[in-house]
């Protein structure tokens, strides 16, 4: 069977990190060979640039950002994603190109359209598979993340900035409904996980779910 | 009087530095304040991309180099050379836009239309008010070299690496000749240095030339 490709998507404080537990352990009941990985990050040059970009005290400029977001993307598909794919093994990547719209375009207004281009030139027709997007208010989100750790630059945006990223999540959902499995993400994690663990089944060929 | 931005383009090897030099004494017996940068760098940022860039261990593919390449160009833009030209100071630029059509695109073959589309988001109409290209005939430097002994594969590919460069130098100069004043690098350099003056000259009002 040929390699999955998988993105987990949401707003921080949606409980992506809980779901993608989720994911893994039904990818290892199922035993399926999978590689775990990350934006911006997954390549010695995207570890790099997440430094850069995360940090409180390197202010880039918007557009600036997004080139750097693309550059770490290229890296991460041409060394990580694509190979693994190719031999067989399935990605689960925590955020990709959706957070890209979400939070460059939705959240702080870079041209949809500049980053579809981007998009286009650096995935070359590598689309998810199937992605995950954890949807939450903005209330509740805020009030997660504000319990739990430090907030990194982007977290200490204002809550307009985390709705406009969560309709920029929705409307990408919408205009792709096939890939997009859109969980509430104020459901009780159990039941969370469980809705995901049974889309996820459905990437399997019906003889084997 | 506003600030001029100028810009110096062409391969290594044609005398760039020296003529550099040139520019710097003509704008000093001008009194006319100018600002020395060059790319990629002259930011915070482009510092750490360049580190990045040059690093034996960060070896990035060619589209993902020319996206760090226009990130670090757009932080140069915003926080130097347009900061200094709305103040009245003169910029100099060791190689930018020009260079990036001629080595990533000439040289390796990122598509041209690719470099139009990111030089237009990130320049947002800023140009170079003159471009100085060092035209270098890589005849006569494969000539010198042919007299000594045959070529092996490196040195051929470095020669039709170096011819490529030239000639997308030399169409940009031919798309836009208002801009780009093209001096024969093999010229004794201080007859160059004469023709580099004596067109910075035209720079100026008519009245102070």
């Amino acid at each position: 069977m040929a390699g999955r490709f998988i993105t987990l998507e949401g707003l921080d404080g949606a409980g992506k990190s809980t779901q993608l537990a989720a994911v893994r352990d039904w990818l290892a009941g199922h035993e399926i060979d999978a590689l775990f990985t990350r934006e911006p990050g997954g390549t010695p040059l995207g570890e790099k640039l997440r430094e850069l970009l995360l940090s409180p005290d390197t202010e880039v400029g918007l557009d600036t950002e997004t080139l750097l977001m693309f550059a770490a993307r290229q890296e991460h598909i041409n060394r990580v994603i694509r190979p693994a794919l190719e031999s067989g093994r399935w990605v689960v990547c925590d955020r990709f190109t959706d957070a890209t719209f979400a939070y460059q375009g939705g959240g702080r207004g870079v041209p949809f359209e500049r980053i579809a281009i981007l998009e286009s030139w650096v995935q070359q027709g590598l689309s998810p598979d199937l992605t995950l997007l954890f949807d939450l208010s903005t209330e509740i989100a805020a009030a997660r993340m504000a319990l739990s750790r430090e907030l990194d630059r982007f977290e200490r945006e204002a809550r307009d900035f985390h709705e406009r990223v969560r309709q920029a999540y929705l409307a990408r959902a919408a205009g792709e409904p096939q890939r997009f499995a859109v969980f509430d993400a104020s459901q009780p994690p159990d039941a969370v996980r469980a809705a995901v663990q049974a889309r996820l089944a459905e990437l399997l060929p019906e003889a084997v779910r």
